[in-house]
């Protein structure tokens, strides 16, 4: 190559980071921006490979029960180290009882994604105590607006898991002062994470760091929902609760002032672990990538939290 | 009084059935029809006493956690042997560590409601034992429009239920033929069901008759709580499932066929437990009042299926 200023700020920096697509959950649209999504990822210096199934269609879903199961064997199979979901939506708990995860934890893989993907972190974590990623899926978060590339942090937060450079990431929180714990970081969606208690895939864990984000939930399903994690023990048995984005819900006039901010001082008064909102983590921008199953350590430092990853632990 | 005709069809009749009215969960707002709905249940031969909680408001709550407690109690100790809510909503599962279970038990009052007020009427089982009634709410059964009476089924189905009449109930249902199965009846909402598992008030019912309705819910939701049910091994428990209404959803162009009888259909398939659809309760008339968590027989033959109750057991 010679060495002319490059056209491309991709093609300026180290080699692109192949990424391997998978769709496990809901199909992908046939007018979702797939070319311009690809191409935000590949300028943001990644190298994103399509699943052959990664466009299929049946029904909601993206492809039969086998078809998306087979994602997840093809995507162990091949040379990229990380695999990422398209997009969320529903299915993957569907696939649970036919999933190898110690095969799929033997593979090694960073298997990144949030949202439904929660059902197969949990199930990772429950059945092959693996640690995967809760990070960015392809349509959320390279599917930008217009021109603009993709969200600078969410890249950075993401290149920096990929790297094994993820030491320490600090947020804008709100919450009790002086939190200093260390357990193991689990969560995710809120209404999937509830949807596994009771089944095989629901990990226990002691002593965590339990986040949790949620879309197009009504603020007292959020409750009813962190009521049963608190009736159940789950919440009481954590060092720490962390909350990130909750969003897209519509408020109405009968709630009369019932609202997101009074769910979570309300079950403040109901659990003495802390519970520390402002994760960046959900259906919005940026999105950190955190490694769910891993041990970290959590501080609070006035109005900014910090999450210290352990080298040792993935 | 003098033997000629009456004027009312009511005063013809026996003497009214006391029924007294609370408020467990959310607001009546200021709108709702109660006026008419306790004209209407007067004509229909019940006596409507109104619990003076019954129309407080505390935001989207009819009243306080400890305002609506208090109404159980209440309840309990005034002379009406029959207990019905006025409305369901959201509110009960954050009253639960706070009843007492065994002594609402104690009172032998008839609790009639459904859709929250699940949460009790599990609670009342796992707790206590206690036989409550999945039955008709005040504003969504006799709040008819215009001047109408309320459906003669459900008032029927009311009336002999609180007189102890109640020996068999048939109704046109679909699924597998040859059922014959006897065990306890429980169940109702199936978010407000699964809101409940892996928590104290989550009764374990072996070889029971589950009942379940939603409304509000897409059918993928319905799916996946269906799932987490099945993931959890309460439906192969069973000795059937009944399912109710599930309806006030919309389907949308990506569901693509997927519907609530391909979400049926599916479930047959995972397990072996007969699935019977049809039954007459939910978030629609008529509607049953049934003894949820008493012991039960349950047989279909061609297309009816037939609840057979036990007089030892109510």
């Amino acid at each position: 190559m010679p060495k002319k200023p490059a056209l491309s700020p991709a093609s300026a920096g180290p080699a692109p980071v192949p990424i391997y697509l998978i769709s496990p959950s809901s199909a992908v649209p046939p007018d979702a921006p797939m070319d311009a999504s690809l191409a935000r990822m590949r300028a943001a210096g990644f190298e994103p490979v399509l699943d052959p199934g990664a466009l299929r269609t049946a029904q909601r879903f993206a492809g039969s029960d086998a078809q998306r199961a087979g994602a997840f064997a093809r995507a162990a199979a091949q040379p990229a180290q990380a695999v990422m979901i398209t997009r969320g939506g529903y299915g993957l708990t569907r696939l649970l009882p036919s999933l190898d995860f110690r095969a799929l934890a033997r593979a090694r893989k960073a298997w990144i994604g949030y949202s439904d993907f929660t059902a197969f972190q949990l199930a990772m974590l429950a059945r092959a105590r693996a640690v995967t990623w809760a990070g960015p899926a392809l349509l959320d978060d390279f599917a930008t607006e217009g021109d603009a590339p993709a969200d600078e942090t969410t890249v950075g937060a993401l290149h920096d898991a990929l790297a094994g450079r993820l030491e320490i990431v600090g947020f804008r929180a709100s919450g009790p002062a002086g939190v200093d714990v260390r357990g193991t970081l689990w969560g995710g969606n809120l209404t999937v994470l509830c949807s596994l208690i009771g089944t095989p895939w629901f990990p226990r864990v002691k002593g965590g760091i339990l986040f949790l984000e949620d879309v197009g939930e009504h603020p007292y399903r959020i409750e009813r929902m962190l009521t049963q994690l608190l009736h159940a023990g789950v919440l009481d048995a954590q060092g720490a609760v962390l909350i990130g984005h909750v969003n897209r819900y519509r408020l109405v006039e009968r709630d009369a002032g019932f609202d997101m901010p009074g769910v979570i001082r309300r079950l403040r008064t109901l659990t003495k672990t802390p519970i520390i909102t402002g994760l960046p983590m959900g259906h919005a921008s940026p999105k950190l990538t955190l490694p769910h199953g891993a041990t970290v350590g959590l501080a609070t430092e006035g109005r900014t939290a910090y999450l210290v990853l352990d080298e040792h632990d993935h």
